[in-house]
């Protein structure tokens, strides 16, 4: 897999960032106690991970840069503290449902916990401890800005998945696309943000309301009835308007356009510590997550083919391309391109250039005269399928 | 739609609680003012819905007994406070998506709402209200106790399907069963629960751990390797046992066994607004919620042919029969019964009466050997077939 980063020469810095390497877990011999570290250094053995990520950053380039050094250290690290429980034939505390305590087998409960899961709170884990090695690092470099994080981890036999912002990942296999992600937003995570505003009202300052309303209310809209969502709806109702809710909504804009208090496109990710509420003493991270969304493709069920790809992208790719055109663009191009061994990263380039599109006067259009994007763009095109050449 | 309400002479009392009305919404003619009531109730028209509803009562039935009396109120309440919206030609604020105030249009958005959403806000308010009333009138007759509440409602030619707590409703449809509700327990909740306390440790007041464990730890584990989950995790990790790992966690055990600060095995309902943790002055209410999820079948977009009912019974069914099992007996009754007029109450009572088992001996058994269930077992079986000569 070849990362393909671009900026389209629209903007005057790329914020996107790529990583991709091979990420070793030491599995330490059980039973050996600390001071015995030489007789572990002998009997030491690795299992082996691979890695892609892509962080797409905002307010400057320097948290995704972090990250994109960072994270993988912080995987490796999660995953020897978990180690044992995946490659040991007795972990701790009965990894395979029964009890390894004999003296007390009656509270003993069948959690169907398996190695799988230990590397999803690996994960889970290991973006939380980046979140704030990011946070101590800007703080101490007096820089600010954040990013959005797209993981994916080959361990195992299966394929780990972890995203945390607005990029996006799909499988496209020969008669299948299985999205590997969701997409957090200010809209995707509208209930969550205006619980937190509901329950800690002190953290809008009297400035933004947390009600949603179909527009921006204005003076002469007092009085009237109008449609609103609080945090417990997923369905609307009629408010009449008050003065406070002619505030700022917390959450405001439709689609692309959604923004968490007036400030970020984005609602997870990594960084941002330092961010206020422009001309306010407003903080954005307490209504920002860190946590990925893990999802998990086990190759072990299904039979991989030859063309068979995980296509990893940042929102700039997936604004003007549907995961139907793009499967559609990966499996015309992998078909015709069969004998060409840098195939994978020629597509990731293709892929790049066409939702980049093509300068007509002072605009950048695609193919079929639709606005083309203005976003940095960032895109992973990575085989599952072992060729037997390799 | 005939209920079966039975509790098998089990226990002691029922308090499975059922409800089932027409509900008539007001709609009054736009533009009157308060004073022309008079007017009002001359061009009064009125919308129809038809409601079922299944009430699960914990503590005592008084909960189940008030909501089976209320909630169809609440609702025609909140469906009378959006009625504009949803029959009115020009409703106010842009119900359409589009600008009804023509001063200022370059705010407005398209947020797709639909007269579906209101009635979907109506019934998430209406379980809010109904749990305010509960909780005032329990307490001034100081009664105690809370009960699940699954409501339907057909409205406009679609169904809604509300749910807080453990009861389910699926269609049977011909070819296919469609859930149309998930259960709310602790462990199906357990991250928003967790979370909770993560935010407000103090309402554990000491006595309880956030984290889940695989069992119960005890004094011999400290300072043992332990899997656990906090809040943010989905997957597990490890974690050297602390003493303050020893307390009662907050969701404790598997299945059907899980309960929230030892007590209850529901995590979304009405009541139980004086509910205190035993021997302690930990309240639960907070960790409780009684916003319901609310699932919509549109019949308009589905060919309903005459054999297709909805299904909605408490936990007292789906205990020992799953969703496939109920849709077999479903179909081969009703093809079985095809001209009996009472085959829809025949069948609920046959639901009952397969869940509730044969005495053998001491114990309750199913046909083929299982236990059957102990618990109190309502069903609401419901053609959405019209029929010719109805």
């Amino acid at each position: 897999g070849t990362p393909r980063v671009i900026n389209a020469e629209k903007s005057e810095f790329n914020e996107d960032q790529a990583a991709c390497c091979q990420i070793s877990i030491r599995r330490r011999e059980p039973g050996l106690e600390e001071d015995e570290e030489w007789l572990i250094l002998c009997s030491m053995q690795f299992l082996t991970g691979y890695y892609w990520a892509l962080f797409d950053g905002h307010g400057g380039p320097e948290a995704a840069i972090i990250a994109s050094n960072y994270l993988h250290y912080c995987i490796k690290q999660k995953l020897e503290e978990v180690v044992g429980g995946i490659a040991e034939a007795r972990p701790p505390m009965h990894l395979s449902g029964r009890c390894v305590c004999d003296s007390d087998p009656q509270f003993v409960e069948e959690k169907h916990i398996h190695a799988e899961d230990l590397v999803v709170g690996a994960l889970e884990n290991a973006f939380q401890e980046c979140d704030e090695v990011i946070g101590q690092e800007m703080e101490a470099t007096n820089q600010t800005g954040g990013c959005t994080a797209l993981a994916a981890l080959y361990f195992q036999g299966k394929l780990y998945v972890a995203n945390a912002g607005d990029s996006r990942a799909i499988l496209v296999l020969k008669d299948s696309v299985v999205p590997m992600s969701c997409e957090f937003t200010p809209q995707t995570e509208r209930q969550r943000i205006q619980h937190l505003a509901f329950l800690f009202p002190k953290l809008l300052d009297g400035e933004f309301t947390r009600f949603e309303f179909p527009r921006r209310l204005k003076g002469d809209d007092v009085g009237q009835k109008v449609l609103y969502r609080d945090y417990f709806m997923e369905g609307w109702g009629y408010k009449t308007v008050e003065k406070a809710d002619l505030k700022y909504p917390l959450v405001h804009g439709h689609g692309k356009q959604a923004r968490l208090l007036g400030t970020l496109a984005v609602s997870r990710g990594l960084g941002d510590h330092q961010l206020k509420v422009i001309d306010t003493n407003i903080d954005v991270k307490p209504f920002l997550s860190c946590i990925p969304k893990v999802n998990v493709f086990d190759f072990a069920l299904h039979d991989v083919k030859e063309d068979d790809v995980l296509i990893m992208a940042t929102d700039g790719l997936w604004d003007v391309l549907c995961n139907g055109e793009v499967a559609h663009m990966v499996r015309s191009f992998l078909a015709e391109n069969r004998t060409d061994p840098h195939r994978f990263s020629e597509l990731a380039k293709c892929l790049v250039c066409r939702a980049r599109g093509k300068k007509r006067g002072h605009q950048w259009m695609l193919d079929d005269s639709r606005e083309a994007s203005y976003d940095d763009i960032s895109v992973f095109v990575i085989p599952l399928h072992k060729r037997e050449k390799d």
